[in-house]
């Protein structure tokens, strides 16, 4: 009589079950969310829009209407976009279709937790080539490690979670010329800093690029995330994708919020990126803490003297909620939280400064 | 340099990429969705309950509540239930734990055609076994090719997606005591013939049953299916998961649906059914096309004199849209048509009268 262990795959059994315990706190600054909410004229539009809509029937088999919006959006072409439940699933659809078992595909962590999960499920094995100590990419040890391996694919995350560091754009070109394999860069949090790779695309067929709704776009709880790549790659990705993936109310919503964008959004985005500015140099002054340059709507934040997690129970008990990263690779004595409203940057300012009084200036 | 042949998997690149023409028409039949569409009772809840809801926030990272009501609905434990984009994504996450290139998966075709495109991603072996010739599952065949082949796993659409037969529970008890693999049991289409495997599963941990809001819960626009299953699977199949896969609005949706459905559903479930057996009653007389039964809310039509891409040409003229399936193994000579309101099976009778004059009474 076999078992489970004899049934399911080693290399998913010995992973460990991602668990998250839910705090309801009034300062949320552990999920990279937009702090300012979705604008209610995307909210208005997309009900107006979706009323009427008969909820029994299926989405779109290919949603052309958004496919063609998006890529008007991001400067590509229509046939090279593919729209997911986040860019989650444009991840996992992509790994799935180049990943067997051993197959190698190189990171370099600490990167968003995802890539190594969903690599290792799939039977894949995960080549880390760790960044410098500033946390910047060691691009030229990554190029070693792929052509050494004669990896699939390299994941790079730019800015990067959950250290908010880029990749230049030399650096990337270097990689795509050198490189066979797909290079992937998640550009989930680009607004932040305006990079943009997707000019590349045009010289680069193994290039891929992914998007999210989740961060600048504010609509994290809609799940909406898509990939731009050659067209027949897309073709390929299509294969391994479920039909009818994405439903109808987050594919209006999604529509509405790229129309919207440089109304409602784009604002937020700048509000955000001042707000870092003012949080980044309230901090500067802080002895204790060392506050880590980034990129995206989120920072590190080094903390030698308050172990993590110690940390974030005394902020959490001050109501703010962050996020404790000293689990992944090198961040044994970092915590990550998000840039918020005004009021929840000073509320977590001074909730610092009461943690630790001899961090203040 | 490498070509995309070399770096995508060959087991996915020799697929057939899927594609659908899409057509507007007035009477859509094609899809075997709820004709009668989602009640406005359900709409007006769900709009009432998300209002206020900040789309920026992602969903839960567990859906307890609504996996909590899917537990009391479908009479199983809580921590055994797994929520996702349409069942579709619990068979996609299913495979993902099990099936490594090489590994056998048992079928029995025609049935939906995801299970084989997803086993063939992954890279592993359909083992099909023909039903007998009324489609009629072939059990003790499909037991011995489990046991041959040391299959992983069995998967049986009960009602059949196209044929409509059901597995009867005898013999799935016997499958499920000979056989040391997962036994995955598709009740789709469940409402439509009252058939329950769940209370088996307290009895067989290898036992999984699929359910979605796709058909006769009226909510194929927004992507929700469960599967039920022994708590440490669920566990396990939560790894290959995405994480916060489903949206805000279908949660609430299905959660709404669930509570709302003897009231609002479950009659639109019984005028389904007894169309079914008007339709049925109609199409008995017919001489030149026979009517398979079905226990699920859509019929084969046998059209040994038209062929089937002609019947749906034909039919399409006449504003009516209904599946081709003649692609399908066996099914050279059937469409595929779902059960409507009943002035649009009126207009099903009518056209195919009209089509074929000689093949009425």
């Amino acid at each position: 009589m076999r078992t489970f262990d004899d049934l399911i795959k080693p290399s998913v059994r010995r992973l460990q079950a991602y668990t998250l315990t839910p705090h309801r706190v009034p300062i949320k600054l552990n999920q990279n969310e937009n702090p300012f909410g979705i604008p209610p004229a995307i909210v208005a539009e997309t009900l107006r829009r979706v009323a009427g809509r008969d909820w029994a029937r299926y989405p779109d088999f290919v949603p052309t209407e958004l496919q063609t919006a998006l890529a008007r959006f991001a400067g590509w072409q229509a046939d090279g976009v593919v729209v997911g439940n986040g860019s989650n699933e444009i991840i996992q659809a992509l790994l799935t279709i180049l990943v067997a078992p051993g197959t190698p595909v190189v990171l370099s962590e600490p990167t968003f937790t995802v890539y190594r999960l969903m690599v290792e499920v799939l039977g894949g094995t995960v080549v880390n080539v760790p960044p410098r100590a500033d946390f910047s990419y060691d691009i030229p040890a990554m190029l070693e490690a792929a052509h050494r391996t004669r990896a699939v694919a390299v994941i790079l995350c730019s800015p990067n979670n959950p250290t908010g560091v880029t990749v230049d754009e030399p650096a990337l070109r270097a990689f795509l010329t050198d490189f066979d394999g797909f290079v992937v860069v998640d550009e989930a949090y680009h607004e932040f800093c305006q990079q943009n790779f997707v000019p590349l695309l045009s010289d680069f067929p193994r290039l891929v690029v992914l998007r999210t709704f989740s961060k600048a776009m504010a609509m994290a709880g809609l799940r909406i995330g898509y990939g731009l790549m050659a067209p027949e790659l897309a073709t390929e990705l299509g294969k391994a994708k479920l039909p009818y993936n994405v439903n109808f109310f987050s594919l209006a919503a999604a529509q509405v919020a790229v129309e919207m964008y440089a109304d409602e959004l784009r604002p937020l985005v700048e509000r955000i990126i001042h707000e870092r500015a003012r949080v980044s140099a309230a901090m500067a002054s802080f002895d204790r803490f060392r506050l880590l340059p980034s990129q995206a709507n989120f920072h590190l934040l080094h903390t030698p003297h308050i172990p993590p997690r110690h940390l974030f129970e005394a902020l959490l008990a001050w109501g703010v909620l962050i996020r404790d990263v000293s689990r992944y690779p090198l961040l044994g004595e970092y915590v990550r939280f998000n840039i918020g409203t005004p009021e929840e940057n000073d509320a977590l300012l001074a909730a610092l400064q009461a943690i630790h009084p001899e961090a203040a200036a």
